[in-house]
């Protein structure tokens, strides 16, 4: 039996066809083209199933469902994507559209934070567990919950909006009207930001460090490896940013176990590339912070495995 | 058929014997005397239950269980009271001792706070919810979630330690280590606190506030009505406290919501009494505060409606 999973993005469509072993067998995708109707998007997601079915050579008959994965809010129950802040979805009824251009194929919906979660839970870094949290730093920060083996959103399907928990109480301002949201300093976006700063504080006090010539002192040049480089090379300021940006990650992380001690924390994002340099302060910082009894087990820090085939396999697995 | 509800607190044990629709028949306390052997303690809660059966006429094979709500970590599955910060138990088998000494009744355990929220959930402030959070402000912030009709504890039990939740890094010590947990701004102490601060700034800045004329002057006599008294009467200093005490407490409700998504979020503790003095600007401040897509129901905020009761009502009540 194969199933496929659909990761609808502003950006891209991508789509995976997922044996019984949680393996993708094949992937394809498609430019979402984010100004056109919904259904011309969604007759592009059938196309999608079709073509991937054909390139393993089986057909839609032999899909038991197709999962989606939506940037938004996802009405499972009555199959509906609810809304998307950056796709025109309102209330749009993406199962039965779905299914009825798939030959009537079951279709299951997601958020997209919370497929990825669900698939570290089923097939990747917290494999295994009942209680997992998936921490994705990107543009903002984005997150899912399996609570009790099933994906948590709340009574209204909006829950586990991680990046908007205020950590720093009149902070810097969030696109979501609050000020000091954790993903204002945690994103890969807060962490450029930070570096920008401190780089621009260094150079106007006439201070010299390698943030500068790493990035020409040009702040549009910094990424969110910028920071880090400099740290590795002994460098002050890149050793102040990322010991700030460790210690707001640190606060947030130690929040969220606080409320929900799940088995496995992971985090994801380009900047777990940096590895230990990034996770073993984590855990420590973590550690110390977080609200333990005496001898009860505590939550294991992790770097999600999944990457960017999370959505697709989440969405694939939904039925699990 | 009937249930007792046991709530183990530092100071009395209290205990109620409970019908079919959730009412509490008769109530009754001994002293807890914390520095007793366990053993000890149990034995006075077992003849607690006795005493309440002969007090209604009936005997303990009448009862179908004995819920606990026990101040610390419940080892349900094990029937363990695993921890508690401020009572000598360790590991302890609770279950099995009580069992015994109350001729093989049925006992359940649970933590005295996700009993509170299980009790609003059941009979009282959110009932007929299937998602709910209790937030009880205190000594400290306690509280605890209803997910899918479930309590949540986490993976190790110890879930739900809202309190201990940053919303200021780098601000106020706490007593878990961290600083800037929420419980130091939003419980009554850290009301009290705030409002001695306040007091005291004005007086040192040569400024008159009704603050010293409640309280003789005395920071000892600051309470955690003395600023909705003053604020009530127009006091300026009054004003700012409970002005900076509501957007604090807004703050962390907002972070809760934002995470979890009840249907409903009541809050319990002495506070609540202040009324829409508290509630109207409370949740004003929460809802401008929440992320939500556009027409997605939302979070109902609400004043608990069992008090003191909860405890005992939410351990009577496990086996729904």
């Amino acid at each position: 039996m194969y199933t496929i999973g659909i990761d609808l993005g502003g950006t891209n469509i991508a789509a995976g066809i997922v044996d019984n072993d949680g393996h993708i067998l094949q992937k394809d995708s498609v430019p979402t083209r984010a100004e056109r109707h919904p259904d011309e998007i969604v007759a592009d997601m059938a196309a999608l199933c079709r073509r991937l079915t054909e390139s393993v050579g089986i057909t839609l008959a032999d899909v038991d469902h197709i999962g989606v994965a939506v940037p938004g809010t996802a009405d499972r129950e009555r199959g509906l994507f609810a809304y998307a802040p950056n796709l025109p979805f309102r209330n749009y009824p993406l199962r039965d559209k779905l299914s009825s251009l798939t030959d009537k194929t079951d279709v299951l919906l997601e958020n997209d934070a919370n497929a990825a979660a669900w698939a570290e839970a089923t097939v990747g870094s917290a494999k295994g567990t009942r209680f997992s949290v998936l921490i994705t730093l990107g543009t903002g920060v984005g997150g899912g919950a399996i609570l009790d083996g099933k994906i948590h959103s709340g009574f209204n399907s909006i829950g586990g909006e991680f990046g908007h928990m205020v950590i720093r109480k009149d902070g810097r301002r969030c696109g979501c009207g609050r000020k000091g949201c954790w993903e204002t300093y945690s994103s890969a976006t807060g962490l450029i930001r930070s570096t920008r700063e401190t780089m621009e504080a260094w150079m106007n006090a006439g201070k010299k460090t390698l943030l500068t010539e790493l990035t020409g002192g040009d702040p549009a040049a910094v990424t969110g490896k910028t920071a880090f480089d400099g740290a590795a090379r002994g460098d002050e300021a890149g050793k102040q940013v990322v010991e700030d940006y460790i210690a707001d990650l640190a606060c947030g992380i130690a929040n969220v176990i606080n409320l929900l001690q799940p088995e496995v924390l992971s985090i994801g994002g380009g900047i777990c590339n940096q590895g230990d340099a990034l996770l073993i302060p984590l855990r420590e910082q973590v550690y110390k912070e977080i609200y333990m009894g005496d001898a009860a087990p505590r939550t294991d820090i992790r770097i999600a495995a999944l990457g960017n085939d999370a959505g697709i396999l989440g969405a694939a697995l939904l039925h699990r």
